[in-house]
């Protein structure tokens, strides 16, 4: 997990809007930190999507993105009904395994950061080669 | 929980588009019961933003709009990545209770149907007098 | 959906007990309605097993308890870390359609009712013949 | 976070046991990832309940651990129905910090390992002092 990325100059490619349901939160009066792993996933979805590839055609070709690693550090609360921009980019790569960073703001103020490093498997599990369309990591 | 604005011709006011999350899912293959109760939310949230009224303002004003009772019907299974469509209306009113009644569609197919009973309270979590502005039953 | 079992006096067969979570929670400081659907799929689960035929081995059998239908009557707020007792009972049966019935209860006072309707289906989705060992509806 | 902690030879404090639910599975028919986030908070509350402090208790006196950060690391899937043993030690602390490890194991087998950091806050959020009974880093 290399959080370099996060909190580097470069702007990530890729951008998604989502709304903070009031079933994301907890009895803090907060998005509960178990949440924002689900912002993660649907960034990440719908990064694949303006890809090309969305990740339900990926699966069907016999890949999966299987997820070896999460991390995530909170910065600010998040609240009931706030807008959420999730941007994400790929950070890291390599043989089977991919890294793909996230910056999580809302109201123009970092909330969380994140990271998931994934692993190409095919439908028996074994690792397998990374699709090509992936974008080069960020920087490279 | 009056189920028959649901299967009614009336159309319903509003509808909400969200996507079905990889994270909704459930090992049958599609999306688990348990997340259209979320979905149901999410519509009945933009509704009220689509009223003038987002529900955190609401709140913020001392009242609640606690939910007494909750029903879904599930008619055909919702996969990863469909977008689905949740259209809401509030279908029958009385004292400091309101009904809201739910059509989940997908693909141009009714998937489920729902309803929910709501209760407004206060910030003791007393009955509260509904607030004006919450539209007429649908029909009425 | 048949509602008059639970308000009965006939004891049920099988109770869970589970734990609120923090997670379960949410601004309203209280347990979020949709974590009640995940606390009877719980009893339900438990019950298969105490039946001598974990819900795991039934599915491994070709055979999943598809739910058609729930529904949750919410009597009074459940808080974090409160112990739950979840007690259920099969309370109806035709065809391939089954019923659930439960009573959720903490601290020795009923919290919420709840009802799911299950079918049993084979591994291409199609009605499947009930399997023998699922007890008979209470009262019969 | 530190890492080092989970992969040591030292025996962690306490253990919690729970059950892989069928709402914490996906699609790709396995736990899903962020379910285990919800795995580390059980065992994080259970602990604090074993060491004679609630986290209900703890939140009535002024106190909440907000969460700062989480990671987990995935290393073999867990399936619907198995029972998992989150063993937790609180492996660092400095200040108003301190940090949570996590081993998930289950039929004899590592299937994770995760880390919070939390910090004391008191209702306004602001950094408080740790509680005395909090118990020394494992190793100390």
């Amino acid at each position: 997990m290399r959080w370099d990325a996060v909190g580097g100059d470069e702007a990530f490619p890729f951008s998604h809007r989502l709304r903070a349901r009031f079933a994301d939160t907890d009895a803090m009066g907060v998005v509960h930190h178990g949440a924002y792993v689900r912002y993660l996933e649907s960034a990440r979805t719908e990064y694949l999507r303006a890809l090309g590839h969305p990740y339900d055609e990926v699966r069907r070709s016999g890949i999966d993105f299987s997820v070896v690693e999460v991390g995530v550090r909170f910065l600010r609360p998040l609240h009931f009904d706030e807008e959420v921009d999730v941007a994400t980019a790929l950070t890291w790569r390599r043989g089977a395994t991919f890294q793909m960073s996230y910056r999580v703001e809302a109201g123009g103020r970092r909330r969380a950061e994140g990271v998931t490093v994934h692993a190409a498997v095919d439908a028996e599990g074994r690792p397998a080669r990374l699709p090509p369309w992936l974008p080069p990591p960020l920087g490279s």
